[in-house]
């Protein structure tokens, strides 16, 4: 089979987000790419995750041609596809309709940073898109999904805020390979579901301060990152 | 056994319904209707679902007699047949004490679409019902609660708007098919929990637009629908 | 060993309870009386649900003196009592911290009737006692827990209302024997958590017209109760 | 091995915080120390559950120098030792993320002594840190949060008040042992989820008398407790 670890990363990624129980029905697709080959591998339209096997995994290039595999691939294709063209550096991309993120997605609002559970992995607010026109709903719908996610990053680093709110739709995640995507989307809606009920406890809950910010998201992150093993005790 | 196949497929539901865990108490039921031969099947009354076969659905005529099985219907029997006789393109109804759905009806308050989960199942507001009079509630009370709901659906198609609140009650669901009909309800919850979180981000969560909803209830619904396999895909 | 059938009943009903997820550690106990002999079954005080055994169950007099078994019953033993004294048609207590019916408690507001899922198992408002003075709180305080319980219930037939909620603390159930009482306080939960969630809808939720709440509440438990199945179609 | 009895219990410990549900992703941790021997056990650094043993618990001085294991410590370890340094009478501590507690921090509020759920395990208000200057924040972090943890308790015992939120951030709790220390994060969760709901259905919610809070705590851990077993009753 071509592209199998590929396929298998993605695979892996789409059991993993079902179990993690932010899949609402058939709601949620992982893919990831491969960018020395140009090709990315995205789970099938409408199939159960029961019984997905690797083969069913299909494989596009960059237009979004099936080049491998007998399935229809997702119908989220071109919002991933696009998430790939304007994000360089990542190797992953995650939607789900998780229920807190949609919650902050339906109600058009950011999530700001209102505590170290959010800094330990988002670098800021994780932003909220504008809403789609009806020519851009109408005309290459799917595609404009991904535009506006680019157009709400703006020039932030997308590994350092890996998530975005689609205006009255729902999070798409993304990371550096298809288990990192997948993590990202499960603290998203860790840090959605917090941040609504300190919302109710005290409507005036502010943002953290910026040194708390950095001194989290760096302590994960950075390049003297201090959580985990190192490579040496790892091997121990 | 006759009618085996309604029979089976109303089991079925019915255990599915269960595992869904919308089901509070013994306050869920589904049934399925054979308009050939002119017989619904529903769950009987007060079961346990565990200790439920296939030959104690109960089948009855259009006019809820029992014409087949040894024990009583479910006692929202002459609801469903009000829903049957109303419309006409449904093939089977679900009722539950879902709790957010209940929540909504027990407000008096419709669903607005709130975002594309919704729009992804209901093409437009989810409406609840008036309430019933105090005549309507001490005569033929059970057949009522469907006249309301066709009411409240008025004419819109019921395969679009597949769910109704009943005020000061729950929701009922209904769909082409059983199956259809409990996944119908599972999505109701979703949507209503949702919706609720979305309101105590933001009290002025306002409803999408028309091209958005009409975008995504196409998507699944329309006759050029783009999600999931065609019959060729799902035949490789 | 003596009582065995009380005692297997009520160890029954608090592997139920437990099951149940109402038990928020060991918050939880249940008991039940056999009139005829003038003794109380009830859960020892602190032992752990998995380790339980029928001899571990505890066996009173009515004036609270273990007359059977080696272990301290539960320390709210006297606020079973007092209810035994107080409500003669009961047949079993529950006590627990359930999150929801506690929350009420704990705002030290009655649960309204606001739907159906209520009608059919409280026929309605659910009580909550004044606060306790500081006197009854350090002088038999257990029992006094009872004497409010009976006070908020007035001259209403405990079987019709078989909660309460204990102002700052949490619900008390009961009913008809320890299954019944343990149903009593899933339903209870229920309806706590439905009730929390309307009022987040619609803080003008009104309460259900007297004879929605008639119909519903004689459905399950009048005379003519139409809900379940006969005597003869259950042998069928 | 060295120090196996209490690697062992830090083992367990970590495992049952685990099973609670109360860890977000690797968002939890549990040590204990052994005061006649100046060490402390702490769980390793971003180690899954799963594949934790007891050799993995990694043994520290009270100047956070590993003494004995292959492993680096996790990196809340100086916030431990802090809490070891300030609170001469606990055994253990616990560090979450969990959803309810850590939304109460987020919004830098105490939580008030609502019901007696919260006055069986917290003999007061439940106490929120200050906010860390950015100079805390820049210089010794982790130990500044112990600091502040210490500072916000004063002079209350802290096995009467056995946690604390961290402004921002989340809960640390503790207790005389391992077991303890965790049962106590627990409570804390259930504690802080009921007194959110409680909120939402009356903004007023006070708190409760002096005497009630008194009754309960003293309950469970005064001199003349009445609550559990004897010795004697338990080794019947």
């Amino acid at each position: 089979m071509k592209h199998s670890a590929l396929r298998q990363a993605v695979l892996d990624a789409n059991f993993k987000l079902y179990e993690s129980g932010l899949v609402i029905s058939t709601f949620g697709n992982v893919s990831a790419i491969d960018r020395a080959n140009g090709v990315v591998a995205i789970k099938p339209s409408g199939v159960s995750y029961k019984a997905m096997e690797t083969g069913d995994i299909v494989i596009t290039d960059l237009d979004g041609r099936v080049v491998d595999g007998d399935l229809r691939p997702s119908s989220d294709l071109d919002t991933h596809i696009e998430l790939y063209k304007s994000f360089p550096t990542i190797g992953a991309v995650v939607h789900t309709h998780s229920y807190f993120a949609t919650a902050w997605a339906q109600s058009g609002q950011p999530i700001p940073v209102m505590g170290t559970t959010h800094a330990d992995y988002f670098n800021g607010t994780i932003p909220v898109t504008r809403q789609l026109t009806d020519c851009e709903i109408r005309d290459d719908y799917v595609r404009n999904t991904g535009r506006v996610i680019a157009e709400a990053l703006g020039n932030r680093d997308p590994l350092s805020i890996p998530a975005a709110l689609v205006n009255d739709h729902g999070p798409f995640c993304w990371g550096k390979d298809a288990a990192d995507a997948v993590h990202n989307a499960e603290m998203l809606e860790a840090v959605a579901k917090i941040a609504l009920h300190s919302r109710q406890i005290s409507l005036e809950s502010p943002e953290i301060s910026t040194a708390l910010l950095d001194r989290h998201f760096q302590r994960k992150h950075g390049s003297s990152a201090t959580y985990g093993q190192t490579e040496r005790s790892k091997q121990v």
